[in-house]
């Protein structure tokens, strides 16, 4: 029995979805608050995220969706309890700070269980906060046994995402497929201009007047997943590369911030490499 | 017998109401292609639009929809012919050059059937595209009088909106409810702040940093109707007034342009001095 | 004898100016990094703002600038000392939250010496930074006492700039005078709109599509003190009062650092009530 | 003898540039009206744009001005003469209808003199502005000899610039070397993100939340040209790629003429591959 339910559909398109939904949620007495619908014509598919207030039998209600929704639909009824996060780190303190700051007064309906740093540099800012600080180092060790290190930390605390806020190192595929779709990146950049590394020092060297930051999910290619939000600022020639990482900053942790909080409210679908936000 | 319509209500909310209409919609064989819905909980009012396709009769839907929706329910259904457009202009010309290319070139499903101005300066260029110029004199004649020979001539088209393409005239009460939610104005500043004249000069005096253009409608309070969209450039300290008006003039006609697009698609509902935008 | 400098000039335009200063700097020496000039056309005033670097000694520098600039002239010869920073807060975090870090990890060539709040609930998130909190009371005060039991805390820290960091008490023109030019504000809309009280409030009832946050110099007049950075977000009907309140808070907290930021490189300068940002 | 000029100086940075060049100016009773300068510390270049008023001996001027500035200086006077343009178009209208309009108010110190067009589509339209239009087709025809017949329309009105205004072919490095550094395109795109063909297409596959559009100056490397202006506007999921191109269509027109408008100006210089705008 709960109080709050999001329910989400994804689907193939045909006429007399949203009715066949809402009859469901009409006759359990559910009251829908907020409700969004996208077809999405390329791949002729259907998603819809639906809010409700009531009380209801979650098993039943999704056992009922899926009795009258086609084959091959993912439905999901996701109740309000609170999610789980572990932040990745380097050594850079923005995006983090933000983050936890945030946190600190409670800003989502998630906690940020614990910190993990492929350097010790952000660890006290983060236990200033009483969160957890593990520090994996990736010196002297193959690529492979770090991830199985950061593994073994990350599933201890079971998290629902795991938050990249500027780390700085490739996963492997094999990494990311242990977290499917619940890995979200904040990259320097407006992606797809300059993916990989120093994207700042690109951008200065192209002579953009527009910088930006994007966050995505992370797949199996680099800088290539979803992305959830983007935003730009305005440079000129008088700002070098430093001065453009400096500016790209507060973009940064904002559009991360934002991501974090779309995810989270289980705003965020996904249609093949893009995101639905609805 | 229509091909596409698009269905508008707006009534008290209550449970179901999606359920309803969908079920409606559906029986009759329309497949939805857009729909959303906004519940306003200060004026606990439902909003939803609805595009359609599929063979309807307009009349027996709308009896229908009328019949299952509560009392007080405005319910539009609305075929896709094309709409008339007449557009108020003075002497300045980016707004209106901006809608005659775009009219010109049939970016809407609206036409532009005259021009009308209270000075006659744009005659020749509005001629041009071929579009019939009326010059209607408010020197040396009564506020009413004008207004009157205004009406003569706009009513001679009949039109859907009237577009003020920067239309420096204050219009009366008597003359705004004849065209009731149907007159379209932008101001040149991000309303409310520098309301009524000179605004940019306002906004030099003020020292901002951003300027802004308001569409909205106009209702009986001048630079006071609900607001359509909104955008802004930032400006700095090197910018007089002259240069501010002048900048600020390619967001004027692009934020005109952008919510005559919207309006000329029945996105725009209006919740007492707010527009929902579907 | 200094190694970096700032040369700020605010005269009576005259032909010549630039050519005088930098034949100054030029004749001891100095290498020019940076340089921006303006003239106030209304004002007749000539603005210039100087980055040197070499040996210079200060005061036989700003002697010689007196010597050849017209009667009137406001000259500052400024080093790159560290400044001083006392912040004001009442309940809300973010803006706090973001200074705090930012000094943390030293983003500024200044300190943050201490925080002042007139509700102590944000004394043990401060005290995490290991900055000084103090609670000055202002409920069963008078607001003459409560301002003077302000300076005494403030005076003690001799601070160069006061940050209003969503302080919500309105300061007397005595207070203000103490510190002229000195109190920097975060306002949370796009002043001159919706000055005073609950600007999201205001801004939900006007319906706007796009809120805003000002950061501006306090004067004696409440929100009407000079601008130094604004920034804005679009919004819609979907957003009542608290989810634009939500919303801005992270262009708030961006606009108050990015104003603070400039006021740090000493790259704002006051033209009347507005400023020139050079 | 004129009575405005501006002046362009690039050269190696020294010691006293500012000084020596103001003081030729100053010598000679011209007053500085606006004044900018900038240092590339990569390049070691010193840039510097200065608009003067009063009687001038423009050689005699240039010829002092080369004597006390280092070798290897680009220096530049400039009289306020009328620019000419010519305008190069495939088929779209919006960019083209956008700078018709403002030439035909006269909102710039400048003449489009033709259009030229690959497709005589834009043929009634550009007459209708007494502007002549020049149909060129490129079918059924060698590349080469397409580009000799665009030379010699082009060569019979000895334009300052070209301005391609969704010109949709790629011209060969042949061509631009006649017209270097005079050649303005805008790209439908935010450059370097989707370069070439179908950027719409490619942001739309991409997923991305952002579209954009380039203005730059084209060099030999197909969009690889420095940058002038660039702007961007949000898009979602619920946009396919059409949708995009024509949403981007407003900021592609508005960014192409805010980019003329600086080059007519004499505000762009080029460093490199990059564009210094004072």
């Amino acid at each position: 029995m709960t109080k709050f339910l999001t329910v989400l559909v994804d689907c193939p398109d045909e006429k007399g979805l949203i009715y066949k939904i809402t009859g469901i949620l009409y006759n359990r007495g559910l009251n829908i608050i907020k409700n969004r619908e996208f077809v999405d014509a390329d791949s002729n598919r259907f998603f819809m995220r639906t809010e409700v207030e009531g009380e209801a039998n979650v098993p039943s209600l999704q056992e009922e969706l899926v009795s009258v929704l086609p084959q091959q639909s993912k439905i999901k009824v996701v109740s309000d309890r609170r999610k789980k996060l572990v932040i990745l780190v380097t050594k850079e303190n923005h995006c983090l700070g933000d983050l936890l700051v945030r946190n600190h007064f409670k800003e989502w309906n998630a906690d940020i269980l614990a910190v993990i740093g492929n350097y010790d540099v952000l660890k006290n800012f983060t236990e200033k906060f009483d969160i957890p600080f593990h520090f994996v180092d990736a010196a002297e060790t193959s690529r492979d046994a770090h991830e199985q290190a950061l593994m073994k930390v990350i599933n201890e605390y079971a998290p629902d995402y795991l938050v990249l806020a500027k780390y700085m190192r490739v996963l492997t595929p094999e990494f990311v497929k242990h977290y499917e779709e619940r890995i979200i990146n904040i990259h320097h950049s407006f992606l797809p201009a300059f993916m990989g590394g120093h994207p700042y020092r690109q951008a200065y060297l192209r002579g953009v007047k527009i910088i930006g930051a994007t966050a995505h999910f992370v797949n199996n290619n680099l800088d290539e997943g979803p992305i959830i939000c983007q935003n730009v600022i305005p440079v000129d020639h008088s700002q070098n590369a430093a001065d453009m990482a400096r500016a790209g900053k507060d973009i940064e942790k904002i559009v991360l911030a934002q991501s974090l909080k779309l995810v989270l409210e289980d705003r965020v679908m996904l249609s093949g490499n893009k995101t639905v936000v609805l």
